[in-house]
């Protein structure tokens, strides 16, 4: 088995069936691997960017991604789609394809380098934004590529490999390597104990939960220990339907003071607060407002866990769980259940709006689907939205890269082939990698895209000092006659007022094809809860407080970030 | 004026007056001090990436080009183009908006940051692809923004400023700082006697002009000094049409043995080499086969030249070319000129090829046209057309990161707006940036674009173990209806013969609009200088032997690469 073999062998043992990437002259002997593996297909993206974001999507819903690029102008071209799954812990492998070994040690001058020829100039602009990175020899072949699936599937990282083209063909042993990992187990009964006695000796516990439950393969245990305990729980926005909104516990997400108030309410009064696999920014979290600092908090990660800012080291998240649930006693708390749920919009031949738009896609939305919600106005309102059973919602809400999307889109289909993937975006993220549509049709996928048109970038207008400026603007241009551009079976419309996009989901529901529906909306629309949102953030004003936007603020969008210092986190190296 | 204010002006000293990017909530600040300029336009680009190729292509013509992009997700979209731009000394300026200073000191947790909270971890990406960086704080701004400018009017290579969104608008002093730099007198006098000196001994010296001279702007001293020495000249492909094709002295471009042989020939003979503003690649120099080591000869760089291997610093290139033209002693040596340009071709109702489109293209191009020309099968036919005066052509040879072509040509467009600008790109190349279409309809731009649609990566078929391999194609579409998608007035057709293709370049010289012609070649198509230099090159063999390809050569594309170390390059440190 060669180099190259052997990492594919590796990915296909994760669960991977797909591999994104684009083709360069570098990697040839690496899609040879791929094209011989009978388990694995070759999706060819339209560029590198969207290559990452495909595999980005696919490692979100299937568990793990790869993606194969070029040296230099491919690698360099997806570095923003591996920060953002660095971000928000999505693991990817990205294999580069590099010059062969000779050229690389005498330092020739070739295409795709810079006339400097240090050939690890560009893996040390991926060493910040990867779990771990590796250099691929003669001599270091194995032992490096066990060390970098080790550190994947810890840490649920990106992980970069930089593969020489005459190393991917060089003969290695295929020894089995154990890439799992187990719990220190001493620390892991240790905190486990603590966590149960606070537990124990608390009148108000709840749970915030997230999206990090997810990428560390937690759901299940997660599930056991909510039932069990019987604590009420909540989530951010990226743990949307993590919990089932029928869950008897369910408190709603949070929203802090712009949606639902229960959670806000219950956390304040709580004396115990347990967050699990939570990630904290301005927007996913709404800021800091928690009445708890996070040393005071249980808070339960992928690797490690905070009890009262003491941190347990090498404890699996899911072990953490399971333990838990054996040993817990449930707090049998009865709340009363908030309404949290849109309510049905009688529809007229009124102009789309977001007022509309929200309360229909709930309606919509059925058992297994995949709603994939571009950054921007969206994710606020899908938050908002009560969900069937086993509905994922992916957006990206740390990292916020619009463009993501639309290649998440494809990657998502690829990994749940029976389940019907949703995508939701503006159209300004939508142009920026749009091209993919090309794609998504020549694999027959049948995503239904709905693309809300709001002439320009909307978010960014509405956090601006100037709502009209030019900045804002862009390219106008019909989307139906552009989907149809590309060769393959697709259903595109343009609906302009609720009776027509009420119909048009109708007919995606008969079409056994690719829909894609684009929602003329006004520039000014947005939905309530991120108007209100963005303004306080804007203005930097409680929004309790906001009577009237004051005047002549410079933008510095950054309400309620909160300081390093305070978070639990992984950079924090004090131990147990 | 502020920070920002201070960075824009500096610019537009420059000859700037358009900044291309992409808003983001935190470059806000930068954006409005661009609107309140009323020499500098502000042109959106569909995303950061093109954004990054549009001021590379702006920066080719016009001398230099910026970018603005938002912190995180927008700036490490745009670092394979700065990696192009820095490999093939394009000056760029990349302004990033960064959070606020607040934000920074207190390590918040906020969106666009991977919770890491290390502000400059994505400058750190880009610290092996700039000329210099700078992380710009209350104290140390105009200190920090002249150094940035000086590295970068210097060093003509890309610099990266991270500007925090309140230091944009924090009050600076705006003393003019002289950006300029001049040559060390003592080493200019001495390098330019020695050169001199060595020339007047030879008796068959040659040049080899390249690209470099145009980014040192050497243009009009390089043509001075060709015309006083009367030596014989020649060019490598990043080079072509630097010499103007009629001169008496010009020897045709080099090609080694697989176009001209005059070069070649010439150059083997020669006892004095001297190169001037030279890129060695596999690719723009077709590997190393120059019988003159680099040391053996007189190589003149940008800010530095090289003597028989001895290094003179800080010597401006244009300087060094003015001194000697004064003291040089004419060689008068006479050359027959090659005949060095296609031959018309009879127009038939065949299918299009590349044997008649280059050879009618050459027809077509006209004085003071700029050609783009995308990398791929096109760039080694385009160095084979005769071209009129002042016609420049621009080509990514070194850096080679296709989809490069689009973007730049809008670049081109705005940075010479008399100017007719001739696009021709591949297909495969083409979808990875095609939106900016959008942007060049939405600024009532006029290019030519010649689509070459081969179906698929045509180049990489011809390099790989697999012509026929699937990982080569790409998604099929009507390029026609995709380019009429977008708003704005477009002349778009598709050819099939060398009759239609001829009709089509007619139509545009009649049509004051932008024209998109896609030309449907068969897979296999490609100019026959390509296809002999990229065989020899994948089966490593020198072009001299070729009988038959081999079969079961592994893909290791590496033909007459050279070692570093025998190479003039700036990195090498021995003075004077």
């Amino acid at each position: 088995m060669n180099t190259a073999d052997y990492i594919i062998k590796n990915l296909e043992e994760l669960g991977i069936n797909e591999i994104f990437g684009v083709p360069g002259d570098y990697n040839f002997n690496i899609l040879d691997s791929i094209q011989n593996n009978e388990n694995i297909k070759w999706i060819g993206c339209t560029n590198e960017l969207n290559a990452g974001y495909a595999s980005d999507g696919y490692a979100r819903i299937r568990g793990y991604g790869a993606l194969v690029t070029t040296y230099g102008v491919g690698e360099l071209s997806a570095i923003n789609a591996i920060a953002g799954s660095y971000a928000e812990n999505i693991p990817v492998v990205h294999i580069v394809g590099l010059p062969s070994s000779k050229n690389i040690e005498n330092k020739a001058l070739i295409h795709h380098n810079t006339q400097d020829t240090d050939y690890k100039a560009f893996l040390k602009a991926y060493e910040n934004i990867t779990a771990a990175t590796a250099f691929i020899t003669r001599d270091n072949a194995k032992l490096e590529i066990d060390r970098i699936f080790k550190a994947l599937v810890k840490e649920r990282k990106p992980v970069y490999i930089a593969l020489p083209s005459d190393i991917a063909t060089m003969e290695i042993s295929d020894r089995y390597t154990d890439f799992n990992w187990t719990s220190d187990r001493d620390a892991l009964e240790k905190v486990v104990q603590k966590i149960a006695d606070k537990i124990n000796d608390s009148n108000k516990p709840v749970i915030i939960a997230d999206s990090l439950i997810k990428r560390f393969d937690a759901k299940i245990e997660f599930k056991e220990f909510i039932s069990k305990s019987q604590i009420p729980v909540t989530n951010f926005i990226m743990g949307t339907n993590i919990v089932d909104f029928d869950n008897e516990q369910y408190l709603g997400g949070y929203a802090y003071e712009y949606g639902n108030l229960k959670a806000k309410n219950y956390i304040d009064e709580s004396d115990c607060l347990i967050s699990i696999g939570c990630i904290y920014s301005d927007l996913n979290s709404y800021g800091l407002h928690l009445p708890k600092k996070l040393n005071e908090q249980i808070a339960i990660y992928g690797t490690y866990t905070y009890v009262d800012g003491k941190l347990y080291n090498n404890v699996k998240m899911s072990e953490v769980l399971e333990s838990l649930t054996e040993i817990i006693e449930p707090k049998n708390i009865k709340i009363n259940k908030p309404i949290w749920e849109y309510e049905h919009k009688p529809v007229y031949n009124n102009p789309v709006t977001s007022e509309y738009i929200y309360p229909r896609i709930q309606e919509f939305i059925k058992e297994n689907d995949i709603v994939i919600a571009e950054t921007g106005t969206i994710p606020y309102a899908v938050s908002q939205i009560k969900f069937p059973h086993n509905v994922d919602i992916e957006c990206q809400m740390l990292w916020g890269s619009i463009g993501w999307a639309t290649p998440a889109t494809m990657g998502a289909c690829l990994a749940k082939p029976n389940s019907r993937v949703i995508l939701l975006t503006g159209e300004g993220a939508h142009q920026m990698s749009a091209m993919e549509i090309g794609s998504i049709l020549r694999l027959g996928l049948k995503p239904v895209i709905l693309l809300i048109n709001n002439n320009g970038y909307t978010t960014e207008r509405m956090i601006s000092n100037d709502f009209n400026a030019e900045y804002h603007n862009i390219a106008g241009m019909n989307y139906s006659k552009f989907a149809r551009a590309f060769d393959g079976d697709i259903w595109a419309t343009r609906v302009e007022t609720e009776d027509d996009f009420d119909k048009a989901l109708k007919v995606t529901q008969i079409m056994n094809k690719m829909c894609y529906i684009e929602i003329a909306a006004d520039k000014t629309d947005s939905p309530e809860i991120t108007k209100q949102f963005l303004n306080a953030a804007k203005n930097k004003i409680e929004p309790a407080k906001i009577t009237q936007p004051p005047k002549e603020v410079k933008s510095d969008f950054s309400l309620g970030t909160f300081s390093y210092e305070t978070v639990v986190h992984q950079g924090i190296k004090e131990e147990e």
